[in-house]
């Protein structure tokens, strides 16, 4: 750790502190255009971090550092630590009245796309707070796909160098093609969230109840205006519309990039894409279905709420429409599975994640198949592409280290002194960065209000070790990391 | 599938049958001894039992197959399913009015040595039924730890091979090894048990407890002759002794028997050892200063109800000396992952096992050190071994699938309508071979008489599937297995 990169990680978490700085005159306006006083507590946070982040970024200007592996893990986590800790300083000096350990868990859990809250009476609070909340989430949303598509491919982390994108097709440059797939996705992005502004819209939502869902939608975040989250919307097609634009964002982006940038949809032959759509329907419709027979739930009404709160917890939304919980044993068992499970690469969803699972069940095929025959040649496969050694093993070790941390958090969480449901949970609901746990304290009617801060500092940590694929935050626990 | 291997197959069950019908002669006479009407039901399931085997042995008389990999797997289910089979017949029949599949569950949990029990009203039992079920289990043990020494290395079954005893230091012809090796494990075997009875007896237990204890807690069985297992015996030199040899069965046999064998002791440097009893350790001790913090328990009782009962499932015994539930939170969090672990390999414990930590634990250290630096050679380790590839697929492998097993058996135990911790974690320690689950209708102070027949089956399967390491049974359920 020398000299000359610590200026250029010092200068990257400016210009992010920067942005965010800019991104608080949102909340700070509408404040003032709906007469609340904490408009000003946003236009001093914002003067506040630009100002210290425009001294920060003056003082370390200078030509970039020499690019390598190390560099990459240390930028990930310092930006994300910035963005957690600026999004947290607004909500600190609000009118919300938080502890600082309660503003940063609503500033990471935005960040993040998770989506759990410690904030109760949403329904009267001041719309800038939401506003901000929900605009976090969206950023996070891009960070995070971001992140998926260009950083840790290159990182080598979880696999996800298995997707990197259009690597063999094209002869281009590639900063120029990060630079044309960035367009490509800001716009797709931008475009499916004015989409998902207008559906809400017709479908009855006021306007700012629309922009805000759509904001974290959009982002798979979870976040809402009201403390009843979708059951305020007792109304099926914003549900259904809701359903749709989380499981359209836990598909991969790079397939709409693709789709955008060079107008082929072959793409999306991508397995994963069957594996997640298949899981997502095998849940719902098991819910659904077991709701119906076990409680007499009318069956149109119980897929609707089945499929809305299935691809809320598979897209690693956080949105809930009715208890689940209540539905019975078996809704409480695959809500709780589910919350291992995520969405597809490169999107905004979290989780262990669909293309992960397809790798799992080939080399668990394969593996048996060799067990009969050890002498006979299988290769694992991804739809037609062989998986390579290097990718199973990062597979792996993603799912171990993910198994892992979930056991020691949960302990942690037990020590602390939550029931077996709550510890269970809440340690998963934050690392895949879902929402609600299982259990009534955190469970889709309850939230994080009554937690002290010792645990929602862990479930803080948990939630950003989550978002950053789990292994990019644990090479800097490596003693190696910081041997120069 | 042809005939000659069809006759094979039925011959050597037809030999374990009739094993199994000598031993029935036991019960029969321990019945009689204490003037139970039973010993007419053990008597007549004896000539029953045995009657079929002679007559099935006879007509399949033969020469020996040509053995090979898929025989071997067939073989080894076949013979546990007769073992089960047959344990279960004379519970059937026997004054304690179970239905099939009750007895059939009993019959299972005793010769998996797991120790999940469906008999209520022990304390008042013939003692036929009571040293049936005890020594079930200790023949059981013995099936296992011959299934670890020589035939899981064999199938190449979840990394067992690189345990394969002693392949490098000898010339020895190999059959001539397994028999030195086979009757060097069954004196090691007999001995601690008569060792067991001895210190039991001392203790102060009953001669007839004595003997039904030391079967079971060498099998780390766990069945006992109370229905509050060792919470009976409050006295702390029983439990210590129950610990102590608990711990000891569930280390490799291997090295007892290269001791006998060879006179050596270096093999007591394996990693697994000191990673189990640190684990063992470490649970037990923070379980009772938990105890002893939270409920005000007295510091030495509670060390030593907490090194027994966290030695109880950490060996996959299963007895229980408190309800340790009761402790707090973190008892129950730390109870259901111990579920999980077990002991070491060639041991009578069952659970992920202690050797597969090591692996794991030495493939994600390697694994983040080769995100720092990719091209750098860093090799997993097991001690001073290296781990071979095939090894590492093996370890994870048998991770993953017991996992998504525990999985899909949750999600089937919660569907037949149990809560939370009951359906996670029966799953789990039927799969695990420990006995007791978390929650008050399976926990240590509970038992599975309430369940139903279906579930009863379906956790029949659990503990066969556990027993077998997982990967023996689920290459029956590849179709590639069937093809000739």
């Amino acid at each position: 750790m020398n000299a000359s990169l610590l200026r250029s990680v010092v200068y990257i978490a400016a210009l992010c502190g920067l942005y965010l700085a800019t991104a608080m005159l949102i909340p700070a306006m509408v404040d003032l255009y709906y007469g609340h006083q904490d408009w000003a507590v946003f236009a001093t946070s914002a003067a506040m971090v630009g100002g210290v982040s425009l001294m920060a970024a003056m003082a370390t200007r200078g030509p970039p550092p020499n690019f390598n592996r190390r560099v990459g893990f240390l930028l990930v986590n310092v930006l994300w630590a910035v963005f957690s800790l600026t999004a947290a300083i607004p909500l600190y000096f609000s009118a919300a009245d938080l502890t600082f350990s309660q503003a940063l868990f609503e500033g990471v859990s935005a960040v993040t796309t998770t989506g759990s809250t410690v904030m109760v009476g949403l329904d009267d609070m001041a719309p800038g707070i939401l506003i901000w909340r929900s605009l976090l989430q969206w950023l996070g949303g891009i960070g995070i796909v971001a992140l998926g598509l260009f950083v840790l491919p290159f990182l080598r982390v979880g696999g996800m160098s298995f997707f990197k994108m259009e690597s063999s097709d094209t002869s281009d440059k590639p900063f120029a093609r990060i630079a044309t797939f960035t367009r490509a996705f800001i716009a797709i992005y931008v475009g499916i969230t004015l989409a998902c502004v207008v559906a809400y819209d017709f479908s009855g939502m006021n306007h700012f109840d629309a922009i805000n869902h759509a904001l974290t939608t959009v982002a798979t975040g979870g976040f809402s205006t009201h403390d009843a989250s979708f059951g305020y919307f007792q109304n099926a097609s914003t549900l259904w519309i809701a359903t749709f634009f989380m499981t359209l964002c836990s598909l991969p982006f790079s397939i709409l990039i693709v789709f955008v940038v060079r107008g082929r949809f072959d793409a999306l032959r991508d397995p994963q894409i069957f594996v997640f759509v298949g899981y997502l329907s095998a849940f719902a419709l098991a819910a659904a279905i077991y709701n119906h027979l076990r409680n007499g739930a009318e069956i149109g009404d119980a897929i609707t709420h089945s499929f809305f709160n299935f691809a809320s917890i598979l897209s690693t939304t956080g949105y809930a429409s009715q208890d689940y919980l209540l539905w019975g044993n078996f809704a409480v068992a695959a809500a709780f599975f589910a919350t291992f499970m995520g969405g597809c690469s490169g999107s905004t969803a979290g989780g262990i994640k669909a293309y992960r699972f397809v790798i799992l069940f080939n080399i668990i095929g394969t593996g048996l198949k060799k067990l009969i025959y050890p002498n006979a040649i299988y290769s694992v496969r991804y739809g037609k592409q062989t998986v390579d050694a290097e990718t199973q093993r990062a597979v792996f070790l993603f799912f171990s280290v993910y198994i892992f941390i979930w056991v020691v958090g949960t302990m942690a969480m037990a020590m602390l002194g939550y029931d077996f449901a709550t510890s269970t949970s809440a340690v998963i609901t934050a690392l895949s960065n879902v929402g609600p746990g299982v259990g009534p304290l955190i469970g889709p009617s309850g939230n994080f209000s009554t937690m002290g801060d010792l645990e929602l500092n862990l479930l803080s940590f948990m939630m950003l070790l989550g978002r950053l694929e789990v292994l990019t935050m644990m090479v800097l626990f490596v003693p190696l990391f910081w041997r120069s």
